[in-house]
């Protein structure tokens, strides 16, 4: 863990002397498209609206769902024979929960048809510097998984740019697969400077996942450019269809 | 469950004639206090800000906090040997995960010192007239709890009048000793009106908490006009203190 607190250290001095430098490629629609785990999260949906969700995630080749635990054994039968994954969140959306808990609820999506974890980091303990705890809650989610697609939601609207480095560093050090910006329901969301210095944090054998305020395809495409592998958004299909 | 569904119909028939009519009757300001569950449950919250929160409450006689899952061991140490209890909540805010997991989380709580659970009921169900499904999310709960106190939010912005009168009926038969009114993280807090409906739906041996948006000391003697036994709030001690 003294490792742990040393690349932590070192990540931060280094992050003082990051620059935002998008790289200004080229991205078609359907490979934003392939890109998008198509969510909804809302408390209150319905098994119909559930069911529209995953209708649309068929017909124009988003790479998930991404939905609550009490609807991923709905959504993955809906989806069965289909290329279409279930990912789902674990302590959603505050993260304010113990890490067995975490992994229990872990198990549960799993269990009933998840192909990827969304959890949400202890973020007061994180503020607090216990690192320790933030890498134990991680773990025990990757642990958990039993080596399903783990993204770790930081929900940098919270965070300082330490914060930020640090969540990253502990990510990694856990084995989660990827970083993820916002839960969508803070403070904020996505902002493609963070996206680009999560990237710089995790290096190439972690992605970043960008989610919360990616309205339009051309909202995508910046978070693209900003190093996202994945875009999390609910208006999927206008990002994908609105040519405007 | 029959005799459940019974009631449901029976209450949903009787809530179309229900009149709002608050008790203008009068309160103290000590009497407010001993009402309020002083609430912290930002996911960002460190130590000190518990730490701060738990000499409020006994400094003004609170009736308990109301904590994070991950905060309670701290808070539960801070007012050892003090009146003031520890209140937790459950699958908070989003209440979409499964009943054994909110189960668990109970289990978690209790065991590391919450006296009182506030947990969020599966509204996609409700909403999805799965009652039974309703039901035993709640029984799980309560199960779990091993006699202490649950309050079930029902979140109350989300729902229709007939929707409200479901969720007390089946909180009510599943064993919960509160229907609590809002998580205060949705569209809307408590309204006065559906305090009353909820206390007429529950009767005499159950209680309402009024949670959400309740900022003073008027607000909360308009809940307690309106029936509510329990106050959720942030801004407890100026709810208190100020007497403007």
């Amino acid at each position: 863990m003294s490792n742990m607190l040393g690349k932590i250290e070192n990540e931060t001095i280094r992050a003082k002397g990051f620059l935002f430098n998008p790289k200004k490629k080229a991205i078609t629609r359907s490979k934003i498209a392939s890109m998008i785990d198509h969510t909804l999260l809302s408390p209150d949906a319905t098994d119909s609206q559930i069911e529209k969700l995953c209708i649309e995630a068929v017909k124009y080749s988003f790479h998930s769902v991404c939905v609550n635990p009490t609807d991923v054994p709905f959504a993955s039968k809906q989806l069965f024979g289909t290329n279409v994954k279930v990912a789902s969140v674990v302590a959603f959306p505050f993260g304010a929960t113990a890490a067995e808990i975490k992994a229990s609820e872990t198990r549960w999506v799993v269990d009933h048809g998840a192909d990827e974890i969304d959890m949400v980091i202890n973020i007061g303990a994180l503020k607090d510097s216990k690192y320790d705890d933030v890498f134990d809650d991680i773990k025990s989610v990757v642990e958990a998984a039993k080596g399903k697609i783990v993204k770790v939601i930081i929900e940098t609207s919270l965070l300082s740019v330490d914060e930020k480095v640090a969540a990253c560093v502990i990510s990694k050090e856990a084995g989660a697969q990827f970083v993820k910006t916002s839960t969508g329901y803070s403070k904020g969301g996505a902002v493609a400077k963070d996206v680009a210095l999560m990237k710089s944090v995790i290096g190439d054998k972690m992605k970043v996942k960008a989610s919360g305020g990616i309205h339009t395809f051309q909202d995508a495409v910046e978070m693209f450019q900003a190093g996202a592998s994945r875009i999390g958004a609910s208006r999927s299909v206008d990002i994908v269809t609105n040519t405007k």
